[in-house]
């Protein structure tokens, strides 16, 4: 594309929204143009700030007509560089944090109807002002979009009892690479009528279509919230104990997350008030999560019930629950301060991969041996959403070596061992975060050519143009 | 296709699968010609019964090269003509039955992996064996089978707390309408790596390609299941009521059934040994399960608390919590028969419709007060699963008139009346059985042109030759 056909298409584009939304000073656009971990800087022709869907739809039209490709975007908080333009200078990133109305709260359908670039927090807080729980919940959540979060299938601590963001949607609303507006704003837990073109948009990354607003799954609010750390032999016993625990609780259970002994000594070295929770060490500690309908008290004496099955079985060594709201939020600390002690401890190689949860025994024991081979010494922070199978398997340098140099050497070699392990395990090597343009060739190296075929297939059917989001997702 | 043609491609597919496995004897093939309510008899050059997936692709590469249309069929149980072949005697059933291997049961991963064939039944019954729940259920489950379920997206009485087939399932084995085979059999819970094929082929009716194996969601197994009635004065009631049952019993209340008074009564005239549960008339029955992780005790605990509630605050007029297990199967027996004292009754007009929950009061006054209007002294049979928002709302003939006749005369009226209805109130025309056949041309008139775009886009990318179910979900 030549600069006089970007020209045209901003000027269309002024016309269209209004100049003070059409940014192109550097000024303006810097922020828009580096993706949240710094891993990758673009360029574009124009940083495009719409206000409604028809303005969106306006922009696709106008982005055909000058043949301009149109990278979306919300919170800017992606981790896999899917919202950072390239570094052509041709295209345009199109921002919807302007769409951020809540359309409506429907506490008897339990639904709420949200545009685009409402922030996530914001929509648990429309949620819980109607008495109703919105359950997605992610570090992020203070920035990032329900757009985003849609387009990348977000995941986070909630997914064990209510499933993705995937799973929290029962309609869309979205523009079509050819500019049009489909309205499947349907707030229908049953219906049958056709191709479920909802779930192709989700986790499609801006690649097949722009989401302008959505209907989000409400629930009820849970009465009482409380939290119990296990410790625990081994991730082996982990599996066995989250069977046990599922059988004592049901859907109530809606956190298992397991922390290694290392995780949390890493969090103690650089956070020494928080102390590790236990006497003794033990290899590996589980955090469970109760949402009780009923109380707190139920809450408690359904976990002693549960921790004592467990330690008689065998299954635990030691136990402990949260005596109050603030000792369970203590312990949601604990397991929130991992990264930030990692971070600490120095640069890491990280992995965020999924397998069958029976597997996940056998690819820490089979992963880590393999990296003890290659790397003599690199510590590994494991831990996780083990009630999903989704790990943060994270390599570490050695005890007082270079992170830099570490990195440097060992980060392709470390990807391809990990990579190829949760491959053997039949594993995905992007559980929450996406493909983006960060891991586009391994996605396209362990998907069977089948597969990638039929991707290829849709978007080329739905974006024959190649303008939305080109070079996120597939080649 | 002429009929030379036809010989060519059945004397190959008898090379492919075995003669033993091609049937083209009118004795043989006939119980595969007619659906399930005998509504549509069609014709078919043969009837395929493969037994691998392997075999399956073999056939579609086969139809491919005769031009050969495949339907596929799996118990024959759809209520939409989905699974009959046209009249042309030019097309293939390809019966799925024979795949009816268990593959794996994994209880720590919480999933089952069957091929297309097996019989719903037996999932429940395997799931059972390992401890744990499979809790799809629907009318057919003696005879219908997963890869049907899969295919239409079946809903059942399971849905309120488990959702439908495509929320039960993690991973599809898919035969491409080129005669490929995809295999994405993951057990995953978090998966982000590009397109949500699995979704796009679940509800398709066979039209994208066929289902030969499936990853299915378990669930740990209840301790006790429970049931009670509730009487209440409308419809509009009923809608609080159920926001205060979630918010007493949260993700325990698995079931939240609306009976009308003249569905219970209908029951009484035809199975007098069923009796109407209150010793006074209510306009509105609601029957309630819970399925408690802890006990049968503890769910009777949570239900009279529950019920105590609702009576002060005045949305339930009496109630009735069940006192064993026989009072528990008893009620749900009174909802069961509702369409078997309805067949009694005689022919009636039927509607299986979905709208948001909040609109069912709504939706029901305005459709009843239309159809008075239309057939005065129509009599409605309205009841279904309220907590997912989906009716089954029936128009019977007036007490004493010729049903026969009353459905000659007014089930293109009722059809329209009831759709319009259901399309201002933003719902569906179909809410658990699909479109097969039956509802194509309501489909593509209710739909937005959009939508039927997009819609025929990926069927013409997937199967450009129009080999897979053609004329059915879309012409």
């Amino acid at each position: 594309m030549n600069s006089a056909a970007s020209s045209n298409f901003i000027a269309a584009c002024v016309d269209a929204i209004g100049a003070a939304h059409v940014l192109t000073d550097p000024h303006d656009t810097t922020p828009y143009l580096t993706d949240w971990r710094r891993r990758y800087t673009g360029s574009a022709c124009a940083v495009l700030c719409p206000s409604t869907a028809e303005e969106v739809a306006a922009i696709v039209r106008l982005a055909n007509q000058h043949r301009v490709s149109i990278v979306p975007q919300g919170g800017n908080t992606g981790l896999v560089g899917g919202a950072t333009p390239d570094t052509s200078g041709a295209q345009a990133v199109l921002s919807l944090r302007r769409l951020n109305r809540v359309r409506d709260v429907d506490p008897h359908n339990n639904t709420i109807t949200v545009e685009a670039g409402v922030v996530l927090a914001d929509v648990q807080a429309r949620a819980e002002a109607a008495a109703r729980l919105f359950p997605l919940s992610l570090a992020a959540q203070g920035s990032c979009t329900i757009g985003g979060n849609l387009s990348t299938n977000a995941g986070g601590t909630g997914v064990l009892r209510y499933g993705n963001t995937r799973e929290l949607c029962l309609g869309l609303e979205v523009v079509t690479p050819q500019g049009e507006l489909w309205d499947g704003l349907r707030g229908l837990r049953k219906d049958n009528t056709g191709y479920d073109l909802r779930d192709l948009f989700i986790g499609a990354e801006g690649t097949l279509g722009i989401i302008t607003a959505a209907v989000m799954k409400l629930h009820p609010q849970p009465a009482a919230r409380v939290t119990a750390l296990a410790a625990l032999p081994s991730a082996h016993a982990a599996l066995d104990f989250l069977s046990l625990a599922q059988r004592h609780a049901g859907p109530l259970l809606t956190g298992f997350e397991l922390m290694s002994d290392f995780c949390l000594r890493l969090v103690n070295r650089h956070f020494p008030q928080m102390r590790y929770p236990f006497a003794e060490p033990h290899a590996q500690i589980v955090l469970l999560e109760l949402s009780d309908s009923e109380s707190e008290e139920h809450a408690r004496a359904l976990f002693e019930r549960m921790m004592e099955a467990a330690l008689e079985s065998g299954h635990v060594e030691d136990a402990v629950v949260a005596e109050n709201l603030a000792q369970t939020q203590a312990f949601w600390n604990l397991r929130e301060h991992i990264p930030l002690a990692q971070a600490e401890e120095g640069l890491n190689i990280k992995h965020d991969i999924a397998v069958p949860i029976s597997r996940i025994g056998h690819f820490i024991a089979e992963t880590d041996a393999l990296i003890a081979k290659a790397a003599p010494g690199a510590r590994m922070v494991t831990f996780g959403h083990l009630g999903d199978g989704n790990l943060h398997y994270n390599v570490q340098a050695p005890e007082g070596g270079n992170p830099k140099q570490f990195l440097a050497q060992y980060q392709s070699t470390m990807n391809q061992i990990v990579y190829d392990s949760v491959h053997r395990h039949r594993g995905s090597i992007s559980a929450e975060h996406g493909i983006g343009q960060l891991k586009i060739d391994e996605s396209a190296h362990y998907k069977s050519d089948v597969e990638v075929r039929l991707m290829k297939t849709l978007k080329a059917a739905f974006d024959p143009l190649n303008l939305m989001n080109p070079g996120k997702v597939l080649r």
